[in-house]
Formats: C-alpha cells, structure tokens, sequence
C-alpha cells in the first residue's frame, strides 16, 4: 500500500504516517516522487484499511497494491481447475453448453425441451424452480415440484442439472435435486447464502453481479472457496450500462480477465445479456471466441408461450445453429490453446 | 401496452399481432403512425408481457406503458406516508436524523457515540450487529451481541436504533431488538429477505442498489407492503457509475422522482454515496435541500481506530456541523413546504 | 409518439392534449388503456418534439415510436453498403483489416511498420498524424508532416491509409492525404466537423462516442450522409463504464444492433476498447465472430518505445496471430452468411 | 509513479524495470511489499507515461501518482479565482445566476425573457444561437442574426451573455458579441476548440462532458489556461448513467471535488441535468446547498411553444421561485462559508 502525500506536507506529517504504519505492525518506507511524497507500506501479510491512514493530516490519497483475494487467484493455483459434474467436465480447453427453458414450467415440457436441447449439442440442462423476479405478482416459479422435474429430467436424459438456489432455505432443498446449484446475479453479494454454498458437497455457478467489478466477483469466489466448496464456476452475464439496445452489456474482456487472475473455469450468458432473440446467437460466438469455457442458454420449444424471458429464449433449430457454430468456432482455437499450453 | 410494427409490416401481420392479443383476452386497437403501424392493447388489468408479441413476425419493438408497482405508488395514496418509530416521526415535513458508527466495536463506545449524537441533533442511532463485507477475511461484526448493545443504547438514551439484518435468519434476531430493520444495498432484489420484511411488525429501511432503477427499488418496497407491513423507509445511497471520485454516485433526482411516484419517506445517506469524509456534509446539505426526509450518516468518536469505513465517519464537531446546516436547510425549506400544500 | 395521460386525468385534460396535437397538424386517437388513457398522434412525417405535449397538464410520459434516422437506416436501403477504398472493399461478407501505430513518429519507422502489417495481413494502414490528447502536454502528433510519411506509406506499399482529422481545418489537409478520413470518439457528435465530412470525397470512419447510445451514433452518420457522403463506415470503440479492468467495455452487441438498423459497414478497434495489449487477440476474435466487417489495431515494432498507446500496442507477432485467428473465425462465419443471404 | 510487480517476479526482472526507469532520467527505488515487490519512480519532474513500463516482463500494473494538471490545480493558486464578467463576479463567495432560453428565437421572445428574467434575480442572460443538435433535421438556431439578438439584449438590460460557439469557426463571431462563451458537453474534447478559447479575451464557460471523469474535465480546463486564458467557469451539468428517470444524473459531489482540486469557479446547470422541469427547482436548491458558485437555468415564457427543450424550460414563476430559494440557500451558507475562511 502506497499513502500519498499532499504536495507541501510538512516533515512531522510524513513522520506521524511512519508512526501509524509501525504502530500496526509493518514497516513503512517514505518515497520522495517528482512533486510529492509517498509512505510504501512493507512487510504486511495481506490487504490493509485504507482508511486508517486517509484520515491522517496532509495525506492526499492511499493506493492500494495487493489485490485483496487468495484462494481464487491465479497465483495461488497456477492450472487452470477443471470442475467435473456428473461425468461432464467444465473448464481448461472443453466447451460445455448448459441449455434449457428459463423456468420449468411442467413436466412434460421440461422433458421435451430437455430431449431437444440434448440432441442438438447441450451436455447439461438448466431450468429454473425458484425465480427471482423483480415483482411480486410474476411468476416464481414451481418451487420443489420444479426441482423434481428436474430430477426427472437427470435419471431420464443422463444429463446433470443446473438450477437457482434463491435463499439459505432454498439452498438445503435445491442441493438434493440439482448437480449445479446456480447463485444468481442479484445474490453475488448476498454473503450468507455464499457462505452455505462454501458447505456444499454441490458445484456452484455463481453469476456476476450486475454492477460487480472482477475484483468483487471473484471476492464473492473466495467466499464460496474460503467455506471448502472447490468447485466454483463463474458466470458473465452482461453488465449494467447507459446501454439499453441490449438488456445488459455484455463485458467479454472480463472473461479473459478473469481468466488471468483466477484458475476457476468462466462461461457466459449471453440470453441474459442480450435480452433479445436475435442477438444471442452472435454473442454466443463471440463468448467462445474471447475463450469461455462454456455457455449457458435459455431454448424453449414455444417461446411465445414461456411464462418467463419468452424474448430471448432461442427456437430449437436456432440452438442447433448456436451449437454448430460455438463448437466450429470452439475446435479453431484447440491448436492456439494448445500452442499456448506448449 | 404498444407492439409497435415494422415499417413495411404485411396486413396479415398485423392482423397476427391483433390475433394474438384477443387471445390474451384484451382489445387490440391498430394505429397508423408517420412511417408505421402500432398496435395498442386495451383493457388489460395490468401488465403485460411483452415478450409475447416480440416473437411475431414483423413486429419492431413493444413498448409498455402502466408502471408495475400498486401498494407503493402515490396514485394507491394520495397523501404522504409518515412512519412512526418510538415516537419519532419519519416522513411528511420532518428531517429525521440518523447517526451512528458502521459497525458496534463495543458497549463502551456505542454508548459514548450514542450520547455524542443525541447530543448534537440525532433521533435514532444507528450501528451494524451484521456487515455484510466485500472480503471473507474482513470484520463481519460482533452479531447479537452487537444487538444487545444497541437494546442498550435504546434503553439508557431513549433513542430508537436501526440495524441490518443480512439474511432470513439474521432478521428473525434484528426484529427482537432493533426499531428499524435496514435491508442493505446489496439485497435490495433479495426477495425472500423482503418477503420476510413483509412479515415483520418492524419498519423497515430499504436501500437502493447500487444499480437499481427507480422501478427495480420501487418494486422491492412493493415486496415489503405486499407482505402487510406499510411501514417502509426508501433510502438513497449513490448508485454506481464511471465516476472514481467519491464512492458511489449520489443520484439526488431520485429523491424528486420517488416523492412524486410514491407516497413513501424517502431519506438519503450521503456517508455511503461519498465515501470520503470532507463530501459528506456538503452532500447532506444538498440532500436536504433536495426535499429528502432524513439523513442516516456514519460518525465515530475516534475515526481513525475505527474497524470499517473510517474514511467516511464524520468526527462528532463535523456531525454537530452538519445537523446545524441541515436543519437550517430544512427550516428554510418548511414555508415552501406549506405553500405546496396549502 | 404516444401521449400516456396520469390515472386519473379529466376528460377535458385529454381533450387538452388531442387539441395540441391537432394544432401541430397531426391526427390524435385517445386509446384508454388497462389503468390509463394515452393519446396517440397518427400521421407524422417524422419525429415530432415529445417535450411539446409532456407540460399539459395530466400527462405523465411522452413515448417516441418512430426512429429519428433515415437514410442510414436499413429500412431505406436493404441491401449492404461496401464502401470501397483503392480497391479494398469494406462491408458485405468482407473482413478488412486496418493495422499501424497510434501515431507517426518518423519515415523510417512508419514504413517499417508498414512492411510488417501488409505482410502478416493488413490491407489498410492506420496511424495518427493529429493526436487528440487528454493533456495539452502529451505529444500531438506530427501534423502535416505526418501526413506526408502517410502518403509515402501508399505509395511504397499500395495500401490505402486511414489517420484523424481532430478538427475542421486539419480535415481540409487530411482529406488531400488519406484514403479514409477517421472522425474519433470524442469527435462524434462534433457536427461541423460531421457536416464537413459530409461534403468530402473520401470515405469515413466514424467512432463511436465513448457514452453515445446507438441512435446518437447512427444520428451523427445521419448528419453525414445527409451532407452527400454515402461512404461512411462505422467503429465501435467501447463505452465508458463502472468498469475498470480494460479501458473501455466493448459492447459487441452494438455490432449486431447496427447491422439490423442500417445498411452502412461497422468495424470493431478492440485496442482502444482493451487498452492492455493481452486483451487485444481475444476481443478481436469476439468481434469477427460477432460479425463485424473489420478490425482497426494498433501495432508497433517497439511498443516499448512509442510515443503513445505503447500498452496497448500489438508486437509483430501478435499481429500475425491476430490475423491468422481473425480470418479463420471469419472463414467459419462465410457459410452462415452464405446461408443466411439464401 | 509505482510499478507493481508480479508475485513470482525474478529478480532480474525487478533489475529490468530499474534499468527502464532510469534510462528515461529518473531514479528507481525497489520496495519489497507483503506479496509482491514494487517500484517507485522518483525525480520525474511530471507525469510518466505508465506504457512504458507496463510491457516488460513480469510488470502487473503501473500506478500513477501525481496528478496531471498544472495551471488548473488548487496547489498552483491557493485562493479562489473570480472570474468578473461585465461588472458581475463568478466564484468564491458569489452566487451567480444566468438564465435565459435554450435557444433564441426571435428579438421579441428574447427580449421579453431577458426582462423577465432580470426582474426576478437573473445577472446574466443566456441563449443559444448555434445549438448542437443529435439530428440535423432538428432546429440548429438562428446564427449570426441570434447574436445580434443577444447583443441588443445586453444593451437593452445591462446583462452580460452568455451562448455556445459549436466549432472554431463560430468561436471568431460568438467573441464578437458574448461576454461568455460556453463549450458545450459534446464538446468538452475538442481540443482545437479548447486552444481556440485559450486564445480568446472572452470568459469561458467549459461544461463537463457527459462522461468525463473530473480528471479530464480539469485537463480541459488546462488547455484553455495553458493558452492563456485565466478566465475559466467549469459547469457540472450531470453524467450518463443507467439511470432514465432524469436525463443526466447530476453529480453533485464534483463540485466538491474540484472545489477542492481546483481554483476555478464551478456552477451547476440543473436544466441539462434534470430534462423535466419538475426536478429543477429541487436541484437548483441541492447544487446552492452543496456550495456551487452559481446556476445556470432554461427559462421561457411560454415553454410550450419553445423550439427546444420545451420540456426542462421554468415558467417565469418558476424561476422566482428558484432565485429566491437559491438565494435563501445561499444566505445561510455565508457564515458557514466566513467560519470555513477564519
């Protein structure tokens, strides 16, 4: 940490900061810059309150230097994790696509669109039980009769499920049916539910929160890891800007990003992102091609008909093109990925 | 609701779009534009979703037109809400001030702010039992021991005390001991959090979220008042923006719109939205000026030796500082008030 | 445009408002909606000013229908615009590729770079002779003589060039010298400049503003086109957000958006988007699998040496990676197109 | 400046950068810190061009420290700047109020305005004869024959002008006839425009752009200065942010800031700011209340029939209203204001 002085400190202001710094224990080293002087702090086993110092007379600002998370960074893990799910592996040079309706809706459904999404190139289907939704009077969901839909469609298809945990009590009832418990984009920073999700024996898909900086998304990463839970999977899904051609702006330099500074697998949402039918498909590619590892897309067999998200839900022959596509752009970058792990 | 055609949409298209809406059980009405048709959508109870007529072929954009919230919204009330907390009024032409540290370090010291801040102009202390932190490894507070302090700083100053509550089982505790429950920026969409505000027979402080429009906020007070409970306080805490030079962005409009939108108190905590000590006060003059209807600000006695958000406490001669200002403000404010309603 | 009335407006409120509109000569038809009245104005030849109506009284929102742009817009010409330049076609099924450094900073140096690019796989050539900086202490380029060196790089090696004009006066010097005149982010809604692009010869490049919606953007193409230039080509940069782990987000969403409101070619610049050379492959990828119609990137013998931009400066080697990945992601994309044009 | 280093940074690594830092003339000093080494850059005389060293090996990330203005920057001139325009003073202590039309539209309207405007508290009159329009179909003012207007309208009442100069070309006549010249939002970047109004007599008026960090807003501002021009006002006139229920959202706590930063005066214009008449007064009361050094507002005497920003124009007695509550504000601020100067 670096607390910058204002440019006409007097000496016993520089002073009494080395004061502070050693009376917390670390060392402090004062740096005459071109206009103004600097105190370095050394020796400090992690990040410091920089607050502690703003307040000082003639302190000017106070940068910090160490990023703040551990077990999430690429420095404490330098391979890339690979999470397994039920034989499906989502990380480090595979392409996993999670596809589904946004919310299950019956039985039968499910299970059609599950059958479709399936044989068209998904390897794990989602699906919402439990919804969030901005007003109370909209749908929300089937609840447990939902997750056991799901559970259906798993022991029918083979394939795993990924589904909405909203709360605490939630999560108990949803870890018994889903093989991927999501943490959604309103909850990044709800610290109790993350708290449970660190005591899962479940993987989490844990989405980025919709003005959440890399630096919090991956904090809300640590807090899942700090409880023992490894298998973290993050999830970009546009982010809030002036913008509104599109639902949400969709950040892929976060991918490679995060992708730097963490060894977890990232994929993306492009529905979400893109609010609107017709621009998934072309942000499906470009996720792929940024170098996600994988995507999760909302498909409905009768999107006009869907209780939820019905505009940006795909038609099943648009998800055969998702798939063929993803994938094609997927297999050009196997030898740059190669090439790069030589 | 209008689904706005395509320029060179088909009669039969159109035809299909008012098809559709019958369907649903409303009126459609087609429009002839400058360059294109729309068709509007009557009769509808309420609203409704768009996503239904987006899918059609030929159709351009669908435009909503009723506002989504009921129970908060000042067409449902005419007059303004004031929400009484020991005896303490919020609301309607009072300036109610909020004070305290972030978080309870200890009976001690809660008891030394608490005196200092009633003292010099505040009717409720406020003071975190839980904080909800970026990192794992920061303080999280002291818990319910921390509530036990404030019953106690309740009973030996008379002040009534506001909390957060963080999670569903948190707030079963913050009910037994706090006057005013406060749900944080960041589970301002925690519905199930708000559908247990809902329950509660404890007013509740509802931030807004660092992201959230005034129709996402307006609709999680809706949550709150859908559950029963009427007694809900909005509070404005800076939203998040590009701008790096105070923490958040404070969005002083919002108090216009809200007040006109809703018959709600809405008050603004310009502690949050700076970050920085020297913009608070100037930031709770304007606030007050704006026409808010209180202030909930961060003082500590020792600023420096604080455990969280130092940085932005007040010292106590700031905070006498800024109740003198801001009730200077406000009385200035009162003749207008009356004019206005007269 | 659609005039929607408070709930409980009068019947002579409304009265009010179909008499304005029927004084500017437009057509009103009240519509009564689920909770509200809204009065919509039929007849308009183009868009008509939403503030004329908003302070009647009763009325609560004024909702635009029509798009306020015409002859950029695809709905006036269905077909792709390519704009050629000495013979490189930009737009249509083309992936064009602009490469150089920031800014000229010598002969030698200029066609150096030069030489690498066309050879790896440029067919344009980028470079600033007029700088744009945020500080008027930063170096400003090397004016007309830059120029000059641009000149000199045509003719040695064939490619076009395309460099800044920051303003009127240098637009008039620039146009004698380029092949593409570059209208810049900052410069984007500067319409004299835009009104004197619209009367040159040469083909433009117009960036996006770093916070400009869509509309504005195709708005200041509008400007223009109307002046008589048809050959403008559009270039998303990023925008400004909270966002601060690149430069600028780039919104690749954008992208899709302009291809189905206009006709015109738009190109991605994923340097000034990233602003750190590692983001720069990855985002190009994204962009030529999103659909762009070309890459503008900066690339320098010695990014460690340059005058500006070094960061995000591309080594030679990149670029020839960038260029080998960008084409193949585009090979791909060659029988969507086909498909799709089918 | 601080050059981070990775964590596994060698130690030639470290040895690189010290080489690099002093090739360029300035010493190194290497601090080891908890994780991670860093580099502090001492004897530059000025910013550093952080792109230098953020390319070689193991660097992560290049902090800078000091800031880049000069001649704009509180440190260079401790006191206040008042910037006198026609016998009215701007800054420091002086609440100065302009008021006029979006644009002039005849020497009758304008006239009228100007008396009525004076009458009730205005010194200085605004009007726009060149106005930047997002379509050129739009009203784009009535030029040279508007300044004319403009000038009758100072000999008439007394009242200095105030009006934009959209280009260079415009700046020469604008001088002619303003007593200020406003660079408006969209042009805040235009730095030929700024080296123009640096050579200019004339006082200028420089708006913030609508996404400007105060950084770049204040380096503006250096431009004009740097040419030679000490007579700068800054206006803060609201940021794009997600936020819709206000046109821009006005950033109140920039004025803070550059009060602090900066010596030069800085006003508010809540009209841009708000987009709806409504939210004006209020934050006409917040921007006093906050400590701005005046307001610039649209007021017409009948804005329903203005030719531009119909919607945000005051009533007349709108206007009283606001002068007198500005005022009332600002009364109450002068002995804050003498204490804060003893």
């Amino acid at each position: 940490m670096l607390v910058v002085m204002k440019k006409n400190a007097l000496p016993e202001e520089i002073e009494a900061v080395v004061s502070a710094v050693e009376q917390k224990g670390f060392m402090a080293r004062p740096i005459p810059g071109g206009e103004r002087v600097a105190v370095c702090i050394l020796h400090n086993s992690g990040a410091v309150d920089a607050s502690l110092f703003l307040q000082l007379p003639a302190v000017k600002e106070v940068i910090p230097v160490t990023r703040p998370f551990k077990l999430v960074s690429r420095e404490s893990r330098a391979n890339d994790t690979v999470v397994e799910v039920g034989g499906v592996p989502i990380g480090n040079g595979h392409l996993t696509i999670m596809a589904g309706p946004c919310a299950i809706e019956s039985e039968e459904g499910a299970l059609e669109i599950a059958r479709i999404v399936k044989e068209r190139g998904a390897q794990i289907f989602r699906g919402g039980a439990y919804k969030p939704r901005t007003s109370p009077y909209a749908f929300q969901g089937l609840g447990e009769q939902g997750l056991k839909i799901l559970a259906r469609v798993h022991s029918e298809t083979g394939m795993p499920v990924v589904t909405e945990a909203i709360d605490h009590e939630v999560f108990d009832l949803v870890e018994q049916y889903a093989d991927i418990v999501q943490i959604g984009a309103r909850n990044m920073q709800n610290f109790s539910l993350l708290r449970r999700a660190g005591k899962s024996n479940r993987a989490v898909l844990l989405k980025r929160g919709m003005a959440a900086t890399i630096d919090e998304w991956l904090m809300a990463a640590e807090y899942i890891m700090e409880g023992g839970n490894n298998r973290v999977i993050l999830c970009e899904r546009g982010v809030r800007t002036f913008a509104h051609h599109s639902r949400n702006t969709l950040d892929l330099s976060a991918v490679s990003v995060v992708k730097q500074e963490s060894h977890l697998p990232v994929i993306v949402d492009p529905s979400h992102a893109a609010g609107f039918r017709d621009q998934v498909v072309p942000l499906a590619r470009a996720a792929v091609a940024v170098g996600c590892h994988g995507l999760i897309v909302e498909v409905h067999n009768h999107p006009e008909r869907a209780l939820s998200d019905g505009a940006q839900s795909l038609y099943p022959d648009q998800f055969s093109d998702l798939c063929r596509q993803a994938e094609a752009v997927s297999e050009l970058l196997h030898p740059l990925r190669e090439k790069a792990a030589a």
